[in-house]
């Protein structure tokens, strides 16, 4: 059977940073191996440096994204807590679904798909919830949130100083993240998304101050912390000598080193300022075409684009069109929006001026037609 | 820096199937792409053969072996409910840790690590638990434990026909399995052990008796076998097309497919027979090696043997000199056998004679010094 190669032009996975494909196919290593062990704590260095964070408990999990928000909500959510989630995506959303089976009291700030959160709005939902969350960057509707304002307002006081959750899993290596410099306690992001990595890993920190507040026996034995942070954590101070939790996923893990090696060879704000360029020249370029973005202006993320489908267009047959004719995967839309936005993302490998080219070149045909 | 190579000898990671590394690197599918369905579709089909099940519930859930054991008990166990565990090794007593904290009232029948667990006295704990869980291979004890033993007497009455849940981790597609021919409820591996793939994923299946007494919304959502199946379970009569749940991990899959299929193309049967010869090898090797083996006659497992480090040996500087000189990972022993035992896998494309002459012959170049 051919192989079949694509541009991934979605909301992720994109096309991985070579590196990153060239190190799964290295020969493996046992988890407890002196080498690998030196990957992982280079992982868990380098991971530091793209959240902007000094915070000793940074690590990839051994799971998708989603597993991340699992981790952040079952470690810091006992029965009873109130939870403040800003909901302005499906993301926002199901941060409402995991913290509610945590037996989190949720209290939902609710904004339209495609605004951006109202940060003083979330910050006066509550006078003293043990959480607010939000999402930096959401993916179903291509907005960035402004999470730096969020927790500014809560280190001023604000809703009693609650610890404050950011999904970063499409905005970490693609805009900027500042976990320590804005005050973040706990956040995670994906592998395929702006970190050019296949999917598989949920990249996590969490601060000092939320440590010291997590749950000792979380419901959940996969994603318990403490445990983890016994074998993952080799780099913390005190941690005493690594312990066996569960088999970490090496092949990842090592595609994830060399994609961030990659990433901080090129240095990351050039990464950032390419993810920039490229998302401005292709939302000009759509508007160009004569379309509409979906996300309000000034909310746009330059890594994931969301445009309104013509209403006299199929929005599926265009995207099966791209998929067929050009290799080019482009995501469809959310819940109400699945057949009247398009979500283009130039994600990691993927935020070159070749790839916008030939994306607003195929689409330009392919609508022309 | 170079790249090291290794022999993984140990209780798993194994080196991969050269199929299964191959397919690392193929350039990325999107999750949603039909040709990652296909793949996706065929995975479940030839997990299905290897479990030796028709379960339509039948997939790789994305995380290791572990996620697999949470996911069982988290989509089956209720607070309040009885669940008797077997526990001779350190799975099963991970087995309890995962059950209580789903609110389990644990009944844990325990056996001295090194021999396999009585059936009758498992039958006999308790008359009517809502789940009875075993491990079939023992990782931490190279002891294989009497499932279909287990299975018949459920089937028959005993424990008034509990759901019966065994942990495949090392077993599957190494020794025999056979879901459906003994009556196995819900079980999981993990893809670094006899399958021949890198550490990430974890095949699982479940019957549809326990599909029909799950919980409907478990405290997990990443792991809410309900809403994976959703996306995952395409082929499952009248589940009505795939809903996104996570991204499934599509390059580890890819190389699970592979590594499957590279296995089919052997033939289960050859591989088992594989194992067993190499197995068998292995061991009377060693014992001519003037070694004793850990794990009790009758109960050996064949993919991972259970050695007595001789008392006037450091067992530590044994496994560090193999590594250093040959490139080859053995495993120490677990818990209060740390020291005292070494663990030998011979697992997946490791289940070689030339594999088992390369560590004989290193084991033995050492133990001469």
């Amino acid at each position: 059977m051919s192989v079949v190669a694509r541009t991934l032009l979605g909301p992720g996975p994109s096309n991985p940073y070579p590196e990153a494909t060239a190190a799964l196919g290295l020969p493996l290593l046992g988890h407890l191996d002196p080498v690998f062990l030196g990957v992982m704590d280079g992982t868990c260095e380098r991971l530091r440096t793209v959240f902007g964070t000094a915070n000793p408990r940074t690590l990839p999990l051994s799971g998708t994204g989603s597993a991340g928000m699992e981790a952040a909500f079952v470690n810091l959510v006992r029965p009873g807590d109130t939870v403040v989630v800003a909901v302005n995506g499906l993301f926002g959303e199901r941060m409402v679904d995991v913290a509610g089976r945590c037996g989190a009291d949720v209290v939902r700030v609710d904004t339209p798909w495609g605004r951006a959160v109202d940060p003083d709005r979330v910050l006066a939902a509550h006078p003293a919830p043990t959480l607010v969350a939000v999402v930096h960057a959401e993916t179903s509707t291509g907005v960035r949130n402004d999470v730096a304002a969020l927790a500014a307002g809560l280190r001023s006081g604000a809703a009693g100083g609650a610890l404050l959750l950011a999904d970063c899993v499409t905005s970490l290596a693609g805009i900027d993240v500042a976990i320590d410099g804005w005050g973040v306690d706990v956040a995670y992001s994906a592998t395929q998304k702006c970190l050019g990595v296949a999917p598989g890993l949920a990249p996590f920190t969490i601060s000092d101050r939320a440590w010291e507040r997590r749950v000792r026996r979380p419901r959940s034995w996969y994603l318990d912390l403490g445990l983890i942070g016994e074998y993952a954590g080799g780099a913390v101070a005190g941690s005493g000598g690594r312990t066996y939790h569960h088999t970490a996923p090496v092949a990842m893990v090592a595609s994830l080193h060399a994609a961030l090696g990659r990433i901080l060879d090129e240095g990351l704000p050039a990464v950032v300022a390419r993810h920039e360029a490229c998302g401005r020249a292709l939302q000009e370029g759509l508007l160009a075409l004569g379309l509409e973005l979906f996300a309000e202006e000034g909310a746009r993320l330059p890594e994931l684009t969301t445009v309104r489908v013509p209403s006299d267009v199929d929005g599926a047959a265009v995207r099966r069109e791209l998929l067929e004719r050009y290799g080019i995967e482009i995501g469809g839309g959310v819940g109400e929006y699945a057949a009247t936005v398009w979500r283009i993302g130039l994600m990691g490998h993927n935020a070159r001026p070749d790839t916008v080219t030939l994306v607003l070149g195929a689409l330009g045909e392919v609508l022309k037609r």
